[in-house]
Formats: structure tokens, C-alpha cells, sequence
């Protein structure tokens, strides 16, 4: 039950109508209940079905937040944060309804250190926004999950993406959080500093907690200088296990690839059709170096060496701006390219994490595991972090091809995990692989659990996430 | 009081006396109550006056440790980890007396994985030992705080060190530990996979809890490629802010230099005396490069024209590694040099660490401090991290000079808070920095303690540590 639907929590009635009055009076316009704005607020991007709040606050301030928390706490009414809504797992939905909380107004940026290489912004400000305001530092925030996410949803999902392998992924990338929590108090996780080793990590605590521990009021991130040149190059090879051994040798050489995406032969042939491209149909890498003029050019040779050993016929790469941009259109549309296989079907991102030694092996028993059950699930995959998508096109109205689905994606976290890997390499747990987490984690969930109830011990903040629900 | 002495806790004597006899029958030559044994482990390595266990256990396996947590959980009789001593805030103290947990001979290296570059450790596996073990494998584990430190201190103490500045402190290099809980369970923070988004960041979380959550019983690590080559140079300048701007300049163009290490005029003159060097008297930057034969010269060239812009006479550098060895010895023997300016004088280290942008600020206030008040302390500084530490040199037994130094510390806590720095970039908070925490963490202070309560709900885990006591 985690492609379609996940079972409604229970619903605190007189609490939700004491709230609904409360914040209508508090928040006038600034406080929704109309359908489209309920239905908007649960969409999930994924097969999962939306499960609406009762209401949507748009909140403006820690102020905002604290007020809201309190009313909420007061009530034991759930309370949802949320960003853009481009999260995959559930995050955003309410099965226990009560309030959401728009964080689209909280979207200044509240200081940039330039000489300090770090920046503090609302939750709402998006990456995208973040780095256009940045563009004239000459810095820029290097994490790129693909969907012009929140930094405040980012945070909370421990996101990654496309260049993690060089910049590490939000853990790695967050200096400090102000959090309202349960109680209604306003932490600071952390300072300016660098590095520090004064007591708990409350930081990392908060970043990939999916807003059940609090809610953030804003994010200090450590920034990157926009490298002096960036190349770009893609590189065909004859099989998947030719192109992951490559990845390998790059990664263990020490080689500061910024970017090295594995598309397989399925995703090459949905890109060609989409984006207009005649790229060989066949498993390819994607590569960026970020660098000087001397260096970039060092690490692409270094490359091609590597790749040539594996069996790659040439490494073609460019540092000019528009042809880079071309050729990584495919990868950019990746998504898109393949839902255009079938326009008429649903999709559903599959999100598997291994030890890169064991990503040929999974790759290659989840191809043949598509195969063998007749699915189309063109794959994708952050290949220097042993991270993979698969994105199954299927129908969400067929209750046959949304149990092999179902059955499909177990198989693929029974196989992740048993390499010793996580079902979740960057999309969070959500309501989506929350069923999974036992078997991930084991008696660590208790640890969490216990974390849980000692932040938010009434259970408001985004419940029925992370943990298995009954 | 964060000096010289810290006050006794409450002591359980029913509880402690029933241990010790428990322990005796379970353990026989592993447990020792002789002082000799009980004050080798109450040894602080600074002024912070030694607190005895009241016995000590040499746990050899994970088996051992669940039966001493439940020896001691079921008796409320705390236990305090112990991995070399080497800790600096008073770490292995034992305020309320109780059992020190030798790990030493908890020194298996269980995996390497060397496609994966990551490893699996007991936790008394040292720094050394482990880079011995791996010298063959072509990998390196980089994390250099100075002291020959166990894994399991390293990781409880979050420490980084010499070379954080390019490969982080032990937040970023733990990849997940085990640990057994105070309920006697053992837990996995995490798996293999370079990457998670499966829920809260345990790993995190007891990476710098300095066993107040628990007892770690492995600890799987990230490992680096040993470069190809690695350069070193050493550069003197005119003041100390040019240096640090030097700095600056350098992390901000992105050089990924491997170690920056500042030290000031009275700390090279220490060096040059005691490691019979003939430096310029002057502050004076360490630098290492690890790269390639094609890199590191880009990388050396690129920090010479910087240091010149900044007043600096030249850079001389080498990729030998005798000569190399010889430059560095001066950083290296930086602490006993310290020592050497007055041997019959006690020693005390300050860990301050701010933004980049205040550290030529800081490190010239704590100066002017330092002359004002009449002190002797060289200061030497991981500058790239902003994190320097001065080494107070004094007569403990003279309460006038503790006072003088005490009023110092105190001073140079509130100079760097105050510039969104810490009281402790890597020596961890022990008793020695716990008056201050409340100070630097504000109301989060609340949020820790009430993750300690709820993971340790009898304070068995090494009481009186990160937490102000009353």
C-alpha cells in the first residue's frame, strides 16, 4: 500500500472547528478553506492519493509560525509545513487533516556572507530564486534536486540530486536551522561557524525530519563559488555494469566530478524523442567538471581514460555554455521524457540508495526484474552516489497493474536494502516508505520514535510520516 | 570553573558498590578497581582536575558492553566511555563516580570496503593504527586531530583537526555507527549507502554526543584515495590579518587545500626553538596540497600569487616528502614547542571557532588580550575552519594565574560567540565548555536535554558532560 493510497488517520473534530474559527479570525484573507485550496496543498506528485487539510494558513513570519503552532498545540490539531509541494512520498498530505502551512510567503532571503560562503533564507525561498538572487556574488547553492523545490522542503527531506557526488547532499550543506517547536519556542540549531562540537547535532536532527519534529523559520546554507569553467560531456557504453565500473574507477580516483548521471538505454531512447536528440541508444553517463581552465580539461582526460578501459568508443565533452546546455537537456528532461512513453499513464519514481561496489548488481537485477514482469521503467540514476530512479509508467486505475506495481517496488527496497542500502536515497520516507522503515532501520525506529515523543509529544507536527502507521 | 576544577556529582554508593561486585564476578582481571588503573582513566590532559571511576572494565565486544550498560542501568550507576584519554574538556571525568568502560581492547578493524572507500571499526581502534592498516590498500582515513585519538573518542567528540578544512570533521566522515542504548539494546544508525533521506540522523546525533546517549560499539567510516602527490609549503606574513586574509581569499577562489594552519609570531618562535627551525619570527601559514603532479603546482601557484597580494615575501614549497616532513614538523610538534616556552608551567588549550570573515579580528583581540593581561599563550589555528586555539601557559597551583586564565577563557568564549562563533570548533563541550553552552545554544539547550532524557532517562551515560550543572 505504497505506490496509491495510505489509510486516514484519526481526525480530532472539535479540536479542527475550534482551530478553523481560531485562525480565520487571526489570518483573515490569509487563511483558506476553500476546496482548490485544500486540494492544492495534498497533491503529491505521485500515485499516492491526496489526503486534504482542513485549512491553509500563509503564514509571513516566525511570528506567523509560532501563533499558528501555539493554536494547533493548544488543540491537538496536526499541522502540515509545506513548500512548493514537489515532494514524492506523501509529505504534504494531511491523513489526519488540520491545518497546512503555506511557508511561499516566508521567502526572503535574509542575508548573504559572501566572505563567509554561507547564506540564511526563509523556508520558502526556492533554489532557483536563491541562486538568481546570488548570481552577482559570483556564489551559488549548489543543490539541485530537479524540481525548483523550497529550501525549506529541501531541508526537510535530506534532498540531494544531480550533484551530490561533488557538494554532498542538505545534511552536508545546512550550517544552522531557527525551528518553532511544539511548545511554541523558536530554536537556533547552530551558528555561523564552520564547524563546531558544542553538544547535540540538532542541525542534522532537523534536516530529513519531514517537519514532524518542527517547523523551520529558516535555513543558514554554505554557499559555492561559481566555478571558473564548467565542462560538459556525455558518454555512451555497451552495458550498464561497463558504465557503473567506470563510475567506480571515477569515484575512487579521486576524480571531483560535480555530476555523473547513468541513464539507461530505455531513458536514452524516451530523451532522444523528447528533447530532439540522436544520442547512441545505449546505458550513458552524463558528466559535469567543474574547475579552472587547466583543471577541467585534467579531469575530463582523466575520464576518458577511464571510460575508454570500459569499453566506451569516445568521450565527447565541450565547455561551451549552449552546447553543455544541449546536450544536458536530455537529462534534464528526463522526467518528462519519460512520461511522454506514455502520455496516458501514471508514473512512480522508484528511489534506491547502495554502495556504488553493488549499483551494476541492482541495476541489472532490477532491468531484468522489469523485464521479467512486463513493466516500463526506464531508469535514471545519480551514479556516483549509488542512488537510482526507476520511473514506472503504469495505469493508476488498474487495480492489477497497481498491485505489480506494489510488488515491484518491494522487491526493488528488499533488494536495496539486503546490498545494504536505504529505499530512499533523497526523497524521505513520507507515507510512502514509511511500511519499509522496520526493515531499514530496525530497533533504531524506536530511538526515533523516542525522539519523537520527547519534541512533540501530542503528535501535531505532520503525523502519520516517517513512522509506520498501524 | 572551567579550568582547573569541576564539581562532584551526586554519588549512588548502594548502586556503585553493588556493581562493582557484579562486575568483579563477571569480568574477573578485566575489571580492576586498583587506583593506579582508576587514575590513568580519570586523566584529563588539561588543568580540569581528575574525577575517579570507581572501577574499570576492558570491554572486549559488544556482548560486553550490553552486559555492562545493564549491569549499570539496572543499578542507576553511571558508566563513562574511555577510548585513549586524549579528550581535553574533562571527558572522562567521573563526577559521580561509576565505571570507566575501557575500549582498547575493542580494536578490531571489522571491513574495509575498498571500492566503496568506507570501513568498519571497533571503537579503540586508533587514527594510526587504522592508516597503517590501510596503508596497502591505497586509502587513507583523513581526520587529524593531533593526538593518536581512538575512532570511537574521535567520533563522540565530533573532532576534525589539521585537514578538516578540505575533508570535514567526523560528522561528515562517520557514515553510521552502532551503539548500545541505555535500555541495553543495541542499535544501526544507518547502512552503507553514500546517501539517506530513511528518517532522523542518528548518526549525527551520537557523532559528538560524547557518550551521553550511549555506547558505541562500531563505527563505519568514509576513507579517501591517498593522493597522488601531496605539496607543502609554509609562508610567512606580515601580521596576522594578512595571513588571515591570505586565508580568506584562498577558501573563497575555491583552492582545495588540504591544510591551512596559521600560527602566530610567539608560536613560531616556540617552533623554531624547539624543533631547531630557523622560520621568520612572523605569523606564519602551513599549507598542504593533495592532488596530482598536474594539480598541486596549479594549486601551490595559485595560493603564492594570493599570499603575495597580501604582503607575503614568497612561498617556497616542495612535493618531497623528507623536506616536506621537516616543514611540518614545526606544526606538528606545535603543542609541545608550546610547552617547551615553560615546562614547569601547566598548559591549558582554547578552542574558539568563528566565520572566516571575524577570525583576523578574533585572533588580533585575543592577542591585544593576551599582552593586556599579561599572559603567555602562542596561538595556533586551523584557519581555514576559523577555528584557532590559543595554549595558555600558567601555574595551576597559583589561584591568581587559574583566576587570570579562567577570566580569559571566559573573555575569549563571549568574543566569539558574540561573532556567531562557538566555544568549541572540535574539542567538544565535557565538562570544561558546559558553563558556556547555555550561553551559545540558547533555548536549544532545552531541546538536547530533552533527547537525553528521553535516551537515556536514568542519566547513566556519562553524567556531568555538555549539560551546565547546577
Amino acid at each position: 500500500m505504497t505506490v496509491s493510497n495510505v489509510k486516514a488517520g484519526p481526525r480530532n473534530e472539535a479540536g479542527i472547528s475550534a482551530v478553523l474559527g481560531i485562525l480565520k479570525q487571526a489570518f483573515g484573507e490569509r487563511f483558506q478553506t476553500g476546496q482548490s485550496f485544500r486540494e492544492q496543498h495534498a497533491h503529491t506528485a505521485t500515485g499516492l492519493k491526496s489526503q486534504l487539510p482542513d485549512g491553509v494558513v500563509f503564514v509571513e513570519s516566525a511570528e506567523d509560525v509560532k501563533a499558528v503552532v501555539k493554536v494547533c498545540a493548544e488543540h491537538r490539531v496536526p499541522l502540515v509545513p509545506f513548500g512548493t509541494g514537489s515532494s514524492l512520498e506523501g509529505q504534504v498530505n494531511a491523513p489526519s487533516g488540520g491545518i497546512s502551512v503555506d511557508f511561499t510567503r516566508m521567502n526572503r532571503i535574509l542575508a548573504v556572507n559572501a566572505e563567509d560562503l554561507d547564506c540564511t533564507v526563509e523556508p520558502g525561498v526556492t533554489r532557483e530564486q536563491l541562486n538568481e538572487y546570488l548570481r552577482d556574488t559570483g556564489l551559488f547553492f549548489p543543490i539541485d534536486p530537479g524540481a525548483n523545490a523550497s529550501i525549506g522542503g529541501m531541508a526537510s527531506t535530506r534532498a540531494s540530486g544531480t550533484n551530490a557526488v561533488r557538494y554532498g547532499t542538505m545534511k552536508d550543506n545546512v550550517l544552522a536551522v531557527t525551528a518553532v517547536l511544539a511548545n511554541g519556542e523558536e530554536i537556533r540549531t547552530g551558528r555561523r561557524a564552520r564547524k563546531s562540537s558544542a553538544g547535540y547535532d540538532l542541525t542534522r536532527l532537523f534536516v530529513g525530519a519531514e517537519g514532524t519534529l518542527g517547523a523551520l523559520t529558516s535555513i543558514t546554507l554554505k554557499l559555492q563559488g561559481i566555478p571558473e569553467l564548467i565542462g560538459g560531456g556525455v558518454c555512451a557504453f555497451p552495458d550498464v555494469k561497463s558504465a557503473c565500473d567506470a563510475v567506480i574507477m571515477t569515484i575512487q580516483m579521486g576524480i571531483p566530478v560535480a555530476r555523473i548521471e547513468l541513464l539507461d538505454d530505455i531513458q536514452v531512447r524516451a530523451c532522444n524523442a523528447y528533447s530532439g536528440l540522436t544520442l547512441p541508444e545505449k546505458p550513458t553517463l552524463f558528466l559535469e567538471f567543474h574547475g579552472t581552465a587547466d583543471t577541467v580539461p585534467l579531469q575530463a582526460d582523466q575520464f576518458r581514460d577511464i571510460a575508454m578501459e570500459f569499453g566506451a568508443e569516445d568521450f565527447v565533452w565541450t565547455s561551451d555554455p549552449v552546447e553543455r546546455a544541449k546536450l544536458w537537456k536530455a537529462r534534464h528532461n528526463a522526467y518528462w521524457a519519460s512520461r511522454a512513453l506514455a502520455p496516458q499513464l501514471d508514473g512512480f519514481s522508484t528511489d534506491a540508495c547502495v554502495p556504488i561496489s553493488r549499483l551494476a548488481e541492482c541495476v541489472a537485477e532490477t532491468q531484468a526484474d522489469i523485464l521479467e514482469h512486463g513493466l516500463l521503467a526506464p531508469i535514471v540514476g545519480h551514479a556516483g552516489d549509488g542512488n537510482f530512479h526507476t520511473l514506472l509508467l503504469y495505469d493508476g486505475k488498474d487495480p492489477k497493474e497497481v498491485e505489480k506495481v506494489e510488488a515491484f517496488v518491494e522487491r526493488l527496497v528488499h533488494r536495496a536494502i539486503a546490498m545494504d542500502g536505504t529505499c530512499t536515497g533523497e526523497h524521505g520516507v513520507g507515507q510512502g516508505k514509511a511500511a519499509y522503515m522496520d526493515e531499514e532501520v530496525g530497533p533504531a525506529l524506536d530511538t526515533m520514535r523516542a525522539i519523537k515523543t520527547a519534541l512533540d509529544p501530542q503528535n501535531i507536527f505532520n503525523p502519520g510520516k516517517i513512522f509506520p502507521q498501524d
